[in-house]
């Protein structure tokens, strides 16, 4: 079968084994997988990320084809052994993406042994598919991971009514978690990208500011929302000085690069809270005693529960989360190296679909 | 009077002006004072000290003398105006040391307006006194302020009964952490340090596992005595793989050099939390990519709140915290210099009193 393939440090795309269902799993045909930037940093810092892919739930050997894509919404083609057949072939299915083998751990799009979505057939558990309800068209079903990402990042950061939030960086990552926002009902959601098509986006998943960091600092257009919103104006004073406080801060990290987490440092109120979505791959630099002062907390997360993943599929199903605007682009298998080239402009692309049956 | 003063970047002995206690204010006799480990991060690096001092209530400047300590018992000469008077003079008290003037906080200590303990006379609010109870030693109940900093990490830390906690680092704050842990039943401490004068202390506060980093990994012996611990007996298994799960981590960071929080970061297990009580003054660099794939939380903390102040002296007062073993050695004014020096060695020292009076 057709796949795009990572072979060493390149990206090519090549005609691969078809993956033979095991015990318990069912061999899908992939209707449409969207590119993440996960995958972009993986090609990317290809020595860093196989290093530590243990993290991600097995060990990945550089000398062997990858077959990435994990966003993926997917139609059942047959079962393997010991299956119980629970839905028709022809089911339209999304999926937590993980195989369990034993005691072994296989992530969909990030393990040598399995293809992922950029690849024309894929094995999926039985135990974790979820049919797509509601008629969900096929590519914003696919849309269930990174959206999932978000609910989990906003999960993981114990938001109270006194809290305001501010997202840096609007990509993908940063669009999920401000639609988890606005589900949970977080106000004023603040929202910063250099890109104005980004900025747009952003707007239209629901942030109430956006702010252009080449011409406004973030920390500073927070403050002044945060100070102006409501819950500016039930907060409490100094005990101490009888100046008033500010509601307590949630920063998300949703960028990735290097130098970002010390700029929301140095930015950052006392007692704020961060969530770092963004995946940094590189060495990065922090001053402690800025954090020490503040008595800041960062909170690094990753992915989503089982349940998580299920109930952000409902979510976009229901209406609740408007994903669909995240879609910039859709290819075939042969487009995918391209992509990943014209993915670097945050002004053409957000996210691009491939559709490997194209 | 006398006192050991910063000026530009020595520290040296001699005369400065007796305060003069305004409205709210006490003139006190220093009658002992702790030489803190911050006390030598700002002389070290005095100008990144100097640059972040705002974080902690006032902005020094560089240009004027300094006198520091903060961890002090007093004895009350004279009230300013518009105070109550409450405590008769020649009563010892201990204080949260801070003083506040209109909107402004003057923090004893690390304040040019005011001097700190190392000076033979200092002001205090009367607000903030707090009268020496159950006829305490004076150098006793002068560690209030460096053991209220352990309970405040671990008050930070909210640790449940299924966290094994690990202390990096034996020095006073670690030394702290270990007695607020063990006040609250934490089970089993275990604590690392590569001085064994350092280690032999920690035992003395109630360290259960003490670990030599020359010889043994503190994460490794620490996921051996999380297994084995009471937590490790009931610890859940992974939902997918059947695994047997590690007991929560909880890491406390208590030696405030570069490159300490990047290895606690390697060492850690998946969900660990670090609280950040060390104060690392320099540029630090860390692997956010460890932070992400192991979902890490970074909680720095800084002091304590006035109401954890009091209850820590009295923890001491009645014999609940065992702080004097830290005592190492006493001292003049004239002493002080010195005593930065010989703080180097934690063989010898772990916590010098000064007594100004003598």
């Amino acid at each position: 079968m057709r796949a795009a393939v990572m072979r060493g440090t390149r990206l090519i795309v090549d005609d691969v084994p078809e993956p033979i269902p095991q015990a318990g799993e069912v061999l899908v045909k992939t209707l449409a997988c969207g590119i993440c930037g996960s995958d972009l940093h993986a090609l990317k810092h290809r020595d860093l990320f196989f290093e530590n892919s243990s993290g991600l739930g097995s060990q990945l050997d550089p000398g062997r084809d990858l077959v990435m894509g994990h966003e993926f919404c997917a139609e059942i083609l047959d079962y393997g052994p010991n299956t119980e057949k629970l839905h028709p072939v022809g089911t339209r299915v999304c999926s937590f993406p993980m195989l369990v083998r034993g005691q072994q751990l296989a992530p969909v799009g990030y393990c040598n042994d399995v293809p992922g979505g950029y690849a024309e057939k894929m094995l999926l558990m039985e135990a974790l598919l979820l049919p797509v309800p509601n008629g969900l068209a096929t590519e914003t079903a696919a849309l269930t991971e990174p959206m999932a990402v978000g609910l989990h990042a906003v999960e993981m950061a114990h938001m109270t009514e006194d809290d305001v939030p501010l997202v840096i960086g609007c990509g993908p990552v940063g669009l999920a978690v401000i639609s988890a926002l606005k589900l949970k009902g977080a106000a004023p959601i603040i929202a910063a990208d250099f890109s104005p098509a980004r900025r747009k986006l952003a707007e239209r998943l629901g942030a109430d500011i956006v702010i252009d960091p080449a011409s406004n600092s973030p920390y500073e257009d927070w403050q002044q929302a945060a100070r102006a919103s409501e819950q500016g104006q039930r907060a409490e004073s100094n005990p101490l000085t009888g100046e008033r406080l500010l509601p307590a801060g949630v920063f998300f990290e949703c960028v990735g690069v290097p130098g970002v987490i010390d700029q929301m440092m140095v930015g950052a109120e006392r007692g704020c809270r961060f969530v770092v979505v963004g995946v940094c791959m590189e060495q990065d630099h922090i001053k402690p005693l800025l954090g020490v002062t503040k008595e800041l907390n960062l909170q690094f997360v990753l992915g989503y529960t089982p349940e998580e993943f299920a109930l952000t599929l409902n979510n976009i199903a229901q209406g609740l989360i408007n994903a669909e605007p995240l879609i910039t682009g859709k290819i075939g298998v042969d487009g995918v190296p391209q992509a990943f080239t014209d993915l670097e402009n945050p002004e053409a692309h957000a996210k691009i679909i491939v559709e490997p049956w194209h």
